[in-house]
């Protein structure tokens, strides 16, 4: 009656995803918007391509909720990163041309500080004794490793979705250190729908009798809460017209149908819950999730994001916004809304609305179209 | 770090929902669709008017997911019922002209046959072992009350949602004791987007240690996952642009936020999901939504329905077929499909698009237009 067991082991198996990064280290205080305190910060990063004499060629990739630093296969980790196809020589983001680097967040489990990691406070992991963070919290941690490496001006900042959000923030945050801004299926803040649906999934994991308030480490993992609040992310990130069309109402078998997996849409979803479960961190989820409600660069009131927020007013970068017609995680009348408010501060934007049938991760699929508009702008 | 916790008692408090039905008692074996056999049936109902000598003015009510037979207060039951402005003297459904029947479904709690029911057979609750239910099972059990009260055609026959697939396999499955028919946000059949939806909330429910493969009777209730399944319910049921309106970006109070509630949008989906798990059986949400997803009244194939199912092309009655733009549940494409569908039979049609922010719940909400609608149509 219900779906085989996932195997609870005391930690998901991190190595599977991602390895043959760089760590940059920080051992100053990080002090986070909201107050909380990190005595010391990792960040893992990737890279492609030569940084050129001048500095002047580094294009900065912000990843979205669950990515790691892997966006493209590299010596040192050969498999195929999550834009592939988009980074590399001759590609969208020419690798023969720019400086391409990829961080994995603050917060994350894929080798930067997050819950996961250990709290020189205690020697135990942070568990939810981490603090919240904000995306601007994000931004400024990348900041300090473009110091590290002598960046001071990013040829372009890239990113979709939450990496958008990103993307946004550090051209706001940093005006004079952007030359370009790319800002794929993002928004100017979260609205209060995407805050509930990443709630429920939040809910979801903290359900789990295995979450204990965070505190699993080296126990038995909340992997079923966290099944569930992946398959609900995965509901937001595709579609119902690409599912028309590539499941339609087929079932799995023309058995007697089941309480469980029976159609084959609900086979998709469970085995994208599947295989997220054993891959990520739990609180890493909690944590980034809830920091993507909190973004908003359009406050006027800006004591409500805790330390006080850059905004989109302080953009300089000229931008390329791209928007999907059936995202319904950030929908397109955010990515107009987005245009709008860039264009009220004449700045120059360019706004590509793309009528693809795969909703939020379009980025990931169309890379042809959303690549031609991606190059396009870095060399303009 | 975590909410209040939800008392776990060994039953919901159904008394709360609703008291002082009838009930009709069937000690007939009772066949399902897919093959399972209940070897009798009961089938809680209400009644408001009073039933004209010819018996020919009967309008038959049939409930969404997770209503009982309470539409309206009554004697015996002066709480306000689910459709209380829209049912009663003078009021859209008149009850002062029409004899007015609602049921509670079997699958439900609410004082029909369902999974909490006692099983002749062991004297134990059904759990899971009751039968996988359709839509035309509901429906077969709802023909025999009405054989039961000398009911042989009804005035007509009214629904929204799961309600309105109901009164559309009515209409279907005897035409010719539909004289007009009411379909409110319900579908021709449902598309697998909504499918994913309420697979992902079974999952919730089926992840929560304490359903135990449903046999959680006299046991504590896995109130935990029914109350995650009802957040991410009613996601579906209401709609961002009234959560934009109604709530914005405002949070509860002004302090650091948590990974909790923390948002007012937030604050009311764990409101509805804390009401609701106290109030409903988890088995009977599991196999209603089922019964959900397996409804297609288009099908080629009949077989993958288990039985032979009725079909749209059976229909006979005029229809009013009412639909949402801001409904995400039962979106406008399928209203305009499923009015398609009943013109191409050469059935008289009226369509009416409501451009209402309340999503999938407008029935319930705005009383005025869906009424006055309902009341032509009823007056026809």
């Amino acid at each position: 009656m219900s779906r085989p067991s996932i195997p609870t082991g005391p930690e998901p198996q991190y190595g599977k995803v991602v390895s043959g990064y760089e760590t940059f280290h920080s051992s100053e205080p990080f002090v986070c918007d909201w107050g909380g305190v990190l005595p010391e910060l990792s960040l893992a990063w990737e890279s492609w391509g030569e940084l050129s004499p001048g500095a002047d060629n580094a294009v900065l990739l912000h990843t979205g909720l669950s990515a790691s630093s892997h966006a493209r296969s590299q010596e040192r980790n050969p498999n195929p990163g999550w834009w592939e196809e988009m980074v590399g020589p001759g590609l969208a983001i020419d690798t023969d041309r720019y400086f391409v680097l990829c961080t994995n967040l603050i917060g994350g489990c894929y080798g930067s500080t997050g819950p996961s990691s250990t709290d020189p406070a205690t020697g135990n992991p942070y568990a939810t004794d981490f603090p919240i963070l904000t995306v601007q919290d994000m931004v400024r941690a990348q900041l300090l490793l473009l110091d590290h490496l002598g960046i001071q001006c990013l040829h372009a900042s890239v990113g979709a979705s939450l990496g958008g959000m990103q993307s946004l923030m550090l051209a706001a945050l940093a005006p004079d250190r952007v030359q370009r801004l790319v800002s794929i299926s993002a928004a100017a803040c979260s609205h209060p729908q995407s805050i509930a649906m990443r709630f429920v999934q939040r809910q979801a994991v903290m359900a789990d009798p295995d979450w204990n308030a965070g505190r699993y480490y080296g126990r038995s993992f909340p992997h079923r809460g966290l099944r569930v609040a992946r398959e609900m992310g995965t509901l937001t990130y595709r579609s119902g017209p690409e599912w028309m069309e590539r499941f339609g109402r087929r079932r799995s078998a023309d058995e007697v149908p089941t309480l469980d997996e029976d159609f084959q849409v609900e086979s998709y979803l469970a085995y994208q819950g599947d295989k997220f479960c054993l891959q990520y961190d739990p609180n890493s989820y909690l944590y980034i999730s809830k920091a993507m409600d909190l973004f908003d660069i359009t406050a006027a009131d800006t004591s409500s994001q805790g330390a006080p927020c850059a905004q989109i007013s302080d953009i300089k970068a000229p931008a390329l916004v791209i928007g999907v017609k059936s995202d319904i995680l950030f929908p397109v009348w955010q990515q107009r809304e987005l245009a709008g408010l860039l264009e009220a501060e004449a700045l120059a934007v360019t706004y590509l609305e793309l009528d693809s049938p795969y909703g939020h991760d379009t980025f990931l699929i169309e890379v042809e179209q959303v690549g031609a508009a991606l190059g396009a702008h870095l060399s303009a």
